[in-house]
């Protein structure tokens, strides 16, 4: 029943280590997260590798000299981040050429890259940035459109170092563009996603294992499946050790999935709930108000992220007193001091207001206590309850959902039933549907 | 001039070595941030220690026992963080007291804890559980008061190992209450801050160590200053090598350096710019209402992180529509079509309709092109220009600013330039003076 895939190069026999080498007092100093490693990590992933280590050292010569040697003797690709720039502490170039036994050597190009990058700003180029315009005499380089210090690449001792600027809007692109078409055209990653991802909502690990098993296991060890939850999502990955299914395979198990969870499926790929909304709002010309007490603005912000968000966003608005409910959203003030402002009957009324204030045909609102340092309510709801209301052209209905823990992840855990919600009426209303929103799989 | 300090425990002659451990394929995958590195960097910043290493690696237990010896052999601190919980992919335990040439012992202790735990969340205990009852024969226990997985603290060949649990809720109490105490009694970290911090807004780091320089000039070697810039913030530390200067003269060269920067000065220590804001508007007892489009909802929750916040904020409004601001803070539709939404006038009148319609005292508007996929405006503005406008009980002014760099960039950046004129107008508010806020250090 399994056919060997031939659209699919094998999975390297022997998997290649690869070390990521994150250079900079700022990040042990916990000045600057490591974003470096996550971005890095999730794009090697994609391509069928996990990453074997990260190390993050100082910026000093003889730590970098140190770290790199023990890399560099046990790993196949050794990528670094930071330490290209034009100041004395950046000092990776140089270290690491000594190490290989390499020199450096000026190359005219990058200098002329340099100079007019400068020109285009009209600034003036200070003599110490001459510095990046050095390359190992026995490797290549890597222009950086969006600033000045190119990245480098050698190839030696039949392994790969990459080195790569710190600032994440140059590194990222380059990554991308350059870095991961060169690493597969050597067979060090796929040079294609390595699996099929589907992301769901609303459904726990175990059980969305439970449903989809009957799929899985009909293609024994031909398949291989990766769970992966976020907060109220997880991501199914399914891919092929040794590439015994082709990758229209993988797509026609991903298709038997998705139409087996239902709604349950949020779409293929990465794309976040806010971005799966945002299309389906703009796909069916509608408008989507969002008013907000406990997620202070981050139900908002998810929106203002998409592009374009103007042409479905009609608006929002972060309160936390009765007064501005009133004043902005014409939430009765009985119905508030009767039952609460973290309450169905609130919330209800507040997507309501927003809706009909902000002219929306869709309104989400959030309501409740958020964290450790929340007063509970006057209805004896404890800190982490929370109430949502979705308005819809057919109905408004509200759900109480009670998240323990820290704020932080009480509010995104928040954000993303909303989301989530709306998604799902969303997808009723494309279909056709008239099914009430309440018969949401989050519904309480 | 200089005395020693008596206060003032020295400096270890020979710098302890940190190394930190954290575990989790989630790591390397890029599915979840390295918080940990952040928090226990910064953490160990703040008592006098620069961690030497963080290593980043899978779940395996090979991996983990091949690092932990090498680890082990370096430093003289290791910390580790993640693999103690109840699945099998939690192996870190086991592996180090393997490595360690240690038992590990059932406490009974820790099982009491956890079925206390059990049965106030009204859950029963799986036997799974019980692997985290185990502690190093030789070793103590760190309680967890907020979690399943105690932290375990072993001493051993004159060094320390210390493993805490991986959930960043449950090991940063862990870290502050129990594991800088234990570190402080050794003498691995100092019992204090090993610095005194000026935060400062508005003023570069080179233009900042010019106007401070001929104070710290008056202490020779006694005294070390460094500078750390964020987005629109600069942090300027100064400590005294060896401890040369006591607590009290540090503080004393603080005061100076606060007294000479006037009101680039925000602060001591580490509180952000949101909280003195809310801080000064709590302790003056006016209301704050802010409006937002570039910044998609970021500003208005930059308060809602503060505690208490509906005691100074009176509302938010994120828009990005005309007809939103036309809505809900009257702003009239003929300047709107006349300036362009992105312009000093719809800015001034963004502030002034949403103190007025939400009934506060002061009011944020920010308005502009956040980032490349936005488009540019009517008035020819290019991306990344922004318009912030001030209202208070004083007047109503605006600024241009530009931004250059990516969207996420653009937005924290037009937050800080927003919270620091805020802050600055409260500040001479709080002084009783009325010089115009026009006088601030931003403005164009």
């Amino acid at each position: 029943m399994v056919s060997p895939g031939s659209q699919l190069p094998p999975t390297p026999a022997v998997p290649k280590r690869y070390e990521l080498l994150t250079l900079g007092d700022e990040l042990l100093l916990g000045l600057t997260p490591n974003g470096h490693l996550t971005f890095i990590g999730a794009q090697l992933g994609r391509r069928g590798v996990l990453l074997e280590r990260n190390v993050t050292i100082t910026d000093e010569a003889e730590a970098i000299a140190r770290q790199f040697r023990e890399s560099w003797a046990k790993a196949d690709v050794v990528i670094t981040t930071g330490g290209l720039g034009p100041t004395c502490d950046d000092r990776t170039r140089e270290v690491l050429a000594g190490v290989l036994g390499q020199k450096l050597v000026f190359d005219p190009a990058i200098e002329q890259a340099m100079l007019a990058r400068f020109a285009a700003f009209g600034r003036k180029m200070t003599p110490n940035n001459l510095k990046q315009a050095y390359k190992f005499e026995r490797g290549e380089v890597l222009p950086n459109a969006h600033g000045t210090a190119p990245g480098l690449w050698v190839e030696q001792d039949g392994k790969v170092l990459c080195m790569l600027p710190g600032p994440p809007n140059e590194l990222q692109p380059m990554f991308i563009e350059q870095v991961l078409p060169r690493l597969a055209k050597l067979g060090l990653v796929l040079d294609r996603e390595a699996y099929v991802q589907l992301r769901t909502a609303g459904v726990g690990e175990s059980a969305l294992e439970t449903r989809l098993q009957p799929v899985f296991d009909r293609y024994g060890d031909a398949l291989s499946v990766a769970f992966c939850a976020h907060q109220a999502q997880v991501d199914c990955r399914v891919s092929s050790p040794g590439g015994k299914l082709s990758t229209a395979q993988l797509e026609a198990i991903a298709a038997e999935c998705a139409q087996l969870l239902g709604e349950d499926f949020m779409g293929y790929g990465h794309d976040s709930l806010a971005k799966i909304c945002a299309d389906l709002l703009r796909a069916q010309d509608k408008k989507l108000a969002v008013v907000e007490t406990a997620t202070g603005g981050l139900l908002a912000n998810a929106f203002t992220e998409a592009c374009g968000a103007c042409k479905f966003f009609a608006g929002g608005v972060v309160c936390c007193s009765n007064d501005a409910k009133m004043q902005l959203l014409d939430v009765p003030e009985c119905l508030l001091l009767q039952h609460g402002a973290v309450s169905a009957e609130a919330a209800v009324a507040m997507a309501t207001g927003a809706a009909e204030t902000l002219g929306a045909d869709y309104a989400l609102a959030v309501t409740g206590f958020a964290g450790a340092s929340a007063a509970g309510g006057p209805g004896g709801n404890p800190v982490g309850t929370i109430f949502i209301a979705l308005h819809a052209p057919q109905g408004v209905w509200s759900k109480k959902l009670n998240y323990p823990g820290p704020r932080a992840t009480v509010k995104v855990r928040a954000v993303n039933a909303a989301l989530d919600w709306l998604r799902r009426e969303l997808v009723r209303a494309q279909a056709g549907a008239v099914t009430p929103a309440r018969r949401s799989g989050l519904m309480q």
